[in-house]
């Protein structure tokens, strides 16, 4: 059942491995199904060595097993809550990577400092608040909370973020988690994460009262490869 | 005699290698047979490319050699220390890891501050006292002494830390040493704290100010792994 | 036409990529045929492992396309506005590689610290000023305007620069460019300043303070390669 | 002429870039034969993956070239001096390895913060006084001169270090020496200098405060390799 986006979630998390993304068995990919409303994800534990295309777990959104002999992801309560709180996203990867981790550890934001930022997020990658005792205690649930706490980061009255726009967030002290409309699209922004972290952790420790890139230039560089009048790449306003 | 250990043993040096743990010699890895209460362990200036699983040296618990041709490393009254005082222990790593080393060099502990740390210390890397010139002077035996620290560390009145929960440390000016059920739990140890201090390190010189992770995550996420109710992997509580 | 330097643009990117100058792709390598005003840079969006040497473009120094069935880089104006304020540069190097970005990224130029900086820039690197929302806006050229800053920031009456002394320069929130007179010289500069700015990076952070090299000094290291009196490799003067 | 001497030092230029030490030509290794007074080293501006043992280029103490096509590297009258200077020294390791740099273009000597560093060096790896304008006007050799430096830092009346005791120098804003008895020996010193210099560079940001590591510990491990009672190695008190 859904073998291609079986195969695309296995070839996603080969690739979070080959980029250095991870180490262990630190990372998760899945993928959803919209028309079924099934998800396919990591199990739980597996090295990706070792890690073969059937052992890729199908769940609900409810995270019943609905296919496969192993034990999906222990974070798959957090990819759901991405996908039903964000409709249009296809697929999700969840990391440690390192230098996206150092800010999520710290709790900081990672400002727009250059346009590479600006061709992938349009805007800063928001860092969600702490998760607080009472949800760990009292939920029984502390992934499903985390995915909670980046839906409400983005869609909450306070601060709204478009999660289209902005395809990735920070979780105070658990790390990076980036999305896309397909497993591919999903790690190549977990992977862009990583690489404007790396260089906005730099560019702060250069210059502490170092600025965001000005607005204007933010969305010109956005909307030259996601707006109407997109103009960079072979295909134009299609994927990168 | 003790094969199987002397192969996991010698398995452990040519992943220490592999990881980027170790440059030159600086490392050593050690494996106790608690039965008959002897050690396998490397071979003191030997290469990780040049040996042999029958360079692997058998000493008992007072230093004596009991097989082999070469002289053991010149770290194992340390390992020998560390066997005696934490009588759970099956293997112990000792390397000079680059960012592990930074906070050995600094006499600074790893805070807890994400769920990388969480899900294999329970609690922050402890630092060792600064070795007093008596210590140095009057033993004959600056090995042991290194050895001892770390057990005055874990087990002494001023600080009580149960070494299977937190299964490293880091003796000031010295480096790192971490341990496990056997070599290869002890080289993943080994492995995970560099990772954590990496990111750590990382994390205080973006905030100065950046506070640990919350007890409470803290404990669920050790838990999900460690406790009775353990659910991460295919064989929750399991060695991951 | 102009096989010869389509393929010497072809074997920078090769280059760029195998040197860690870039990913994803990010950066860009162009060469101009002075004679017929004509230059070859890379297709728009293409990776580096996919290009073949038939896919670099020609476009004339309006940005007209002349040959190749792709876009050329959404880059191309920025070269071109190098090409016509620097007439001595053969070649432009883009790219958004890490350490040159984090000095970018602050605004910030790279002061010659030590003598391998001597050995290829007489003097700093000068970074950009920050491009205006007017100019972002009014312009319709964004990407013109970032070769503009360039050369207002070599040739302006405030800041002359010799562009010949200096092959390289950071573009506020933008990164690096680098030049020569052939596409494997502009990918050399664009090496050594990545190097450079790491070193640069560090020796700032270990010592706010830390003051350039003398100039009498820059001099030296300058001139033992490209003077009058070069004494550097097996035919001083010539191509290092 | 010295075949032996010769492939020594072209071996160790190809470690000096398996091990990371070098990019472009930035580096040269030379040895000395005592007995003749004649120096092998590397050509100028030669490329390591060109280089052929064939190309090493021999001269005598006074420079004057006695064997070779080739003109010899540049900084050649820098290792002269050495050999001038240290007597007991048989090999010379010019780098400009990046964390070693920063302290060198910081004009910082690189503390004994842990074991490792002491179990090469018996002390601070000490950073030159800048070079004077005069010098670098008067003399006609800059490179003269900055060997002078070297041997003025270990020797001067004001701080005596011994050149054995500590095999390694930084010379401001030009970058790391280091040196042994024989070409291996001085690469080995040059790679461990590295390492300790990017550890060191770690434990300074971490705690500006940090006190290197106490004289009778720093005793203890240097003698322990290199004194009358070395007991490390398989055959304690010869080379590691």
């Amino acid at each position: 059942m859904l073998e291609k986006l079986k195969e695309e979630v296995f070839a996603a998390h080969m690739e979070l491995s080959a980029r250095g993304l991870v180490v262990f068995t630190w990372g998760n990919v899945s993928g959803i199904d919209r028309r079924s409303g099934l998800v396919a994800i990591k199990p739980s534990g597996v090295g990706y060595d070792d890690m073969k295309v059937s052992d890729i777990v199908l769940v609900d959104l409810n995270g019943r097993a609905v296919e496969g002999e192993m034990r999906p992801s222990a974070d798959t309560p957090a990819h759901l809550e991405l996908y039903k709180g964000f409709p249009a996203v296809g697929a999700v990867v969840h990391t440690h990577s390192r230098w996206a981790m150092a800010f999520a550890q710290a709790g900081r934001e990672i400002p727009p400092y250059g346009t590479p930022h600006a061709d992938y997020f349009y805007g800063p990658i928001p860092c969600t608040r702490e998760i607080t005792d009472a949800e760990i205690r009292g939920e029984g649930d502390c992934e499903k909370t985390i995915g909670r706490l980046i839906v409400e980061r983005f869609l909450g009255v306070r601060a709204k973020v478009d999660p289209i726009d902005v395809p990735a967030a920070l979780v105070r002290h658990v790390g990076p988690f980036a999305w896309g409309k397909d497993p591919r699209e999903a790690l190549r922004n977990a992977a862009v994460l990583e690489e404007i972290a790396m260089t906005a952790w730099h560019t702060q420790a250069l210059s502490p009262a170092a600025t965001p890139m000005p607005r204007t230039l933010l969305d010109r560089h956005y909307l030259r490869r996601h707006g109407v009048d997109a103009y960079y790449g072979q295909n134009p306003g299609e994927e990168l």
